[in-house]
């Protein structure tokens, strides 16, 4: 049984557009906002020692996102991040974010690669973190 | 031959992330100007109009990004936007931002459908704004 | 002894600039998080009801800001609000943003005046509102 | 006869909030782009040289800010800045946000000092910076 990082999002007046509804690059903070949380509080290895301390980033490559049905000022949203797909350097991760009635709302697919900060060259996966992500594989996709 | 709408863009500290390079939600907010900018000065018909005055929105369905090399403070980016599919009611946009050499550094594909605000349901696109964009329709895939 | 709205706050990627600390104009966007996080979760009056059900708006009117000491990626802050003035349709905020060790960082002021969303004209603070924001209402200041 | 520098901004979708104005925070994002394009393009300075070849950075200190009227989603704004005050290591900027109609609608005072990034302490304005500073100092204040 894969294990899902999960975070909630009450969507406010910095989401939202003249329409009344979330503008859409926001939600693409949100997506990003999951990944921080989950590699601060769900790997526990922390964005800023990963960067500082270990000299490694994982810029994005790619970016796919469905957007199905619009957020609202005052919405309480649940975001879920599972690992799709586990590469030697890269990643894909699924960011669900979906509504009280456990509706998926937006559906975000982010790959990233593990880089080298100095030499801005990818690197494989170091196994300690490989083995921290390794439990949020999706088990369909293992 | 087929126009290109074109916005500049400079990199400021808006955009950049702890290391020195572009926070990627950040090219979404640049992808989507780029959008907003041609609905105001290349066919001339003004988001705010759009909503106010015809009731309709375009609501993003389907965005794919691809990021293809990283944007530093100061850079001078330029954005090109083109069209790739007009359907009955959705359309297909490419935005690419492009370095001072050129070279394309991200790709975003952003899908929308044009609404009625009211009943929250796709419409056909207007014939009149149908007739604005179709030049904007890449020859490779008219 | 007057009440104090508490919400805690981490530092992301999503507030740091290229110097590794927060970007200021991201601090303002965490005051007014502390204000709509107290009007939803503290006063219990939610800014969508406000909006939509009173037809009330509380534009800012002015903005006093100081920062003692920067912020950087992963800092827990932690955000208090009290009110230091209730006048007849304006007040002003005070919001705290401190570091773990409860010092000061960001010291913000605002003042807001409530307002008919209608007729843009300032409107009394409706005494069932008011009796909510007493309680909050800096002993000092009383 | 004191310089003012200007910069163009239209209002678009990403500073609007649901009642169609814009979003307070958002005003303090233009009020820095108006200081970081007079550094890029009336000083020439640049910020990235700034930080990099000089290791120079300008903390906001304080920041003041009077919102008169409201911004609507397609206004034509002018920013205008010029400086109040020029202090040995500290300035203060006037930043003004014009409609059409050349009214002031926000009107903002932002103190900065100049600081050693590595020592993280304050330093006098180098000469050549203060030069280059100096013809934008406000006639009635110099």
């Amino acid at each position: 049984m894969s294990l899902v990082h999960e975070l909630p999002i009450e969507i406010g007046m910095r989401h939202c557009d003249p329409a009344g509804i979330v503008f859409y690059p926001r939600y693409i903070e949100m997506l990003h906002d999951t990944v921080e949380h989950w590699l601060n509080h769900g790997l526990k290895i922390g964005v800023n020692n990963l960067h500082t301390n270990r000299n490694l980033g994982i810029p994005m490559v790619n970016l796919q996102v469905d957007f199905h049905s619009p957020g609202r000022l005052g919405d309480l949203l649940t975001s879920k991040l599972s690992i799709k797909r586990l590469g030697r350097s890269s990643m894909q991760m699924q960011v669900h974010l979906c509504g009280p009635d456990d509706a998926v709302r937006v559906e975000g697919r982010l790959t990233v690669v593990f880089a080298d900060l100095e030499k801005i060259s990818s690197v494989s996966i170091p196994d300690d973190i490989r083995a921290l992500i390794e439990p949020y594989l999706d088990a369909e996709e293992a």
